[in-house]
């Protein structure tokens, strides 16, 4: 039995609401909160009293160790994640950094991650099979992501793609639809969603060939169709198989 | 604006504080709660005094029909998936049959789905690129299974199968397991989980060669990692990207 507890905690899209039950009660229970600044303002208002600790971008392994020193300390910690801390979460480098703590426990919970709660918006996109592959090469060669683009379009899954642009990738989605279109056809229905969850949600329904030459921001999440996805009542609808009624 | 609102809500893994602040708020704003006998059991207590209307498996369209005569009859009512609606849920059937109830607006609430629910009880198997597998062949071809397990393999995804089992299907995870090792080594950590948030929840850690010989039922969520994927201090990790510190 370890001596301290420190959860990360996956508080789902952004609104208080869309948290589980579990997530704000542990968050209740927590003497302190370490995230990244933009999610600390999302669910500060929701937990006063606690000591919110931050750290920017690109400081991750920082803050977990800001975690641990605080749990080790005797305080009821939490690090915060949006959507699910297991999906390109911090759940990971939690437990790898927690191997130099062993007096800690790292327990998960689960959260809402962009994929479900855009596909929320956008109707049932994501009824069958699909696969999520995130456009960021920071730590992934273009080549992997490339393969993967293709092959999940090879074997007729639906794709969300998270971290479709940013400021120094602005043509990764157009290069991302290119490979998708050597085995989609351009008709295949799509879906864009923005700040999910947050104020501004936006959605809009498209093809493959539209999405291509679609701008999209850092706040979107893209959903590209398999061969039967369909437009019904202006939802993106994927069906359960193959073989509908 | 149309005259009814009708939810399909995911109640996430089963414990009712898996399931988000949204999805309780709904439940408790409604009259009429319908859905498949084993999810309705699982909230009943949570909810007193509501309606709880149910059909057996493979009688889905009639579920929904239910619903939606109990919502132009006037009554607040919410359809009930187990995980997230939009994932193997309900969400879209309930959007192709809502297609014949005109006056009926459909609401999805997201949930936390079996593979992020079963990911925080593993460690953190998700947190890169993956992709969502279901092996019944119900409504899916075999050899668009098999596809899927290969291309997915190829190109070195994470993969969490869904329905591994069930009685007239007890050699298809062996089967699975068989296509992924022509490009996944034997030795690729894997873990499974069942009964995720419910009385009985076990996980196990263990090698793709010993997945293949490893019996499971279909309260079973699996997942295979990818060629970075390691087990630290008892937890399945698979690492942001390929190149990790």
């Amino acid at each position: 039995m370890k001596q301290h507890k420190i959860y990360v905690v996956g508080i789902g899209p952004g609104e208080y609401e869309k948290m589980t039950i579990q997530a704000a009660r542990v968050l209740e229970s927590c003497d302190v909160i370490v995230g990244y600044t933009v999610y600390v303002d999302l669910v500060k208002e929701h937990f006063p009293g606690k000591v919110f600790l931050t750290t920017p971008m690109k400081q991750e392994v920082k803050r977990c160790e800001l975690a641990f020193e605080e749990a080790v300390k005797g305080k009821a910690v939490a690090m915060i994640c949006s959507g699910d801390a297991g999906v390109y979460g911090m759940a990971g480098l939690m437990l790898e950094v927690g191997h130099g703590y062993p007096d800690c426990q790292v327990e998960v919970v689960a959260g809402v991650t962009a994929a479900t709660g855009g596909a929320a918006v956008l109707g049932a996109p994501l009824i069958h099979d699909f696969a999520l592959i995130s456009l960021s090469d920071l730590l992934t060669p273009w080549e992997k992501i490339e393969k993967r683009l293709i092959c999940a379009s090879q074997a007729d899954f639906v794709v969300c793609l998270y971290n479709p642009s940013s400021r120094k990738r602005g043509d990764y989605l157009r290069k991302a639809c290119e490979r998708m279109l050597e085995y989609k056809s351009g008709d295949t229905v799509c879906g864009i969603v923005s700040n999910i969850g947050r104020p501004g949600e936006n959605m809009r329904i498209l093809t493959l060939e539209e999405l291509k030459e679609t701008p999209v921001d850092m706040f979107t999440t893209v959903f590209v169709g398999n061969s039967q996805t369909m437009v019904i009542d202006g939802n993106m609808v994927t069906p359960r198989g193959y073989r509908m009624k």
